[in-house]
């Protein structure tokens, strides 16, 4: 007799929207969950995810979600994350998996640590997929395939935990990496936050009346403050003291130019530039 | 009797790369020109433009190449069309027309009327088309339809030249402005120089050993990193006044941010955020 066997029976994912209605999805194709069932705050959103095949049932209530589930996935913006884990912590039933899909680790894990009971096994992991874009309509069964999913285990996480939420990313076509949480928010910090703020700054530095001349250079460099101004608000502050190195560094390599521009210093000028060109170039390879 | 009728008898295009070639292709296409010369300093690219049918004839030597043109493009970097202008100032023929596709308009135009003799024909173009990409074997045919030319005529400008080059870029499918040429390089700065050197500072600032985790945020930013680094060291210098203006204000964008991030100001972080997407959308929409 042949049984069908799920990675998990009942998945549910807090907040079905790009990313947690991609994460539907693709666990639905892969046939790695018996049930899927989605929350979101607003009804519009769980009709659609419903309609797409993204999640089998929506639920508004947090805690009617979560009964008797063998997964979680925290699939919301970071905010509501932190949130979400105090008010689900005692709610959840022994051995649950957690996992949560934030952009930043350290105050995730460490709330985490702080309100879920023994007998829950969180495990943190960033998959570095979205876009510009939100809401579960624009949604995607492969937009994990080829993304990098950083997984960020502590000393305290379980190993079954820990495998089964790898095994679940590599079926959805990530290329999982693990990584230490406070290393993760630094790396994000220069990879991911400070382009979005240097968009975002580019943007209000130029004068309305110009806007017009744009062309596809600054469409490039600041295609990504079109990001929701929420979310990106709430990684700056939760990833602080990253989020300021970064900037300062970025405004020391703006000084930098400055002067070189002033010395009218072409050589260290062109040194200046070319060794951006070919950091540049490696990125395009990797 | 029909006589077959060009605009220009003879051009000649100073530089055969990217945009020169793509001058060419598109020029021959559009049947505008009786015969069109390119120049380079690398006679592989003069035998790639006549393959790729972008010129008739190439040749490296400038008078030469120049000798009873109708239409001279000046289509090198900023420097190069610079030293080019006194290179042929004293060989051009009379009521010769010579335009340039310079990204930087005051010291171009201060060059054709210093050296220029009367009987010259100046008239300065800012086609708003290209790429990080460089090299004739990148032209293409369609690279100015849609694009923004902007036309920078003097009082000084005659109106025969101003009008033909103005019917050049329009058969070639831009969009034609005309603008005072200082104003031409403030508003360059802002919307082009700008992007172009956060993108290199932003590469300056991700630690290497960072950069195998960066996604697509962070390739859109840097994108135009990959741009030639002589070019636009060239760029910084001729345009320098305006240059550091917008690197300033870019400095004051950052240091804001900071600000808010350090105040823990929600609210109006959340303020400068949504201005700087409410300005990308509007870009998006032009």
């Amino acid at each position: 007799m042949v049984f069908k066997r799920y990675l998990f029976r009942k998945v549910v994912i807090l907040g079905t929207g790009l990313i947690g209605g991609s994460i539907g999805l693709a666990l639905k194709k892969q046939g790695l969950a018996g049930r899927v069932v989605g929350t979101s705050r607003l009804e519009t959103s769980l009709r659609t995810a419903v309609t797409m095949g993204a999640i089998d049932e929506g639920e508004m209530d947090l805690q009617k979600a979560i009964a008797g589930a063998d997964l979680v996935i925290l699939a919301s913006p970071i905010k509501v994350i932190l949130d979400n884990i105090k008010d689900i912590a005692r709610h959840l039933r022994r051995d649950c998996i957690v996992t949560d899909v934030g952009s930043i680790k350290s105050a995730v894990i460490e709330a985490a640590e702080k309100y879920f009971p023994g007998h829950v096994l969180f495990v943190g992991s960033h998959p570095m997929a979205g876009s510009e874009k939100s809401g579960v309509a624009h949604a995607s069964v492969d937009l994990f395939k080829g993304a990098t999913v950083i997984m960020t285990p502590t000393a305290k996480t379980n190993k079954l935990a820990k495998d089964k939420i790898k095994h679940l990313w590599t079926k959805l076509g990530a290329d999982v990496q693990v990584m230490e949480p406070l290393k993760h928010d630094e790396v994000m910090a220069f990879v991911s936050h400070l382009p979005h703020l240097a968009a975002f700054a580019i943007m209000r530095s130029v004068p309305d009346e110009f806007l017009k001349f744009g062309a596809a250079g600054l469409k490039d460099t600041t295609r990504i403050a079109a990001s929701s101004p929420k979310m990106w608000g709430d990684i700056c502050f939760s990833n602080y003291r990253n989020v300021l190195k970064s900037v300062d560094e970025m405004v020391k390599s703006l000084a930098e130019l400055r002067k070189l521009i002033i010395d009218h210093d072409e050589q260290a000028l062109a040194q200046f530039l070319d060794g951006a060109k070919t950091k540049r170039e490696l990125l395009e390879k990797k």
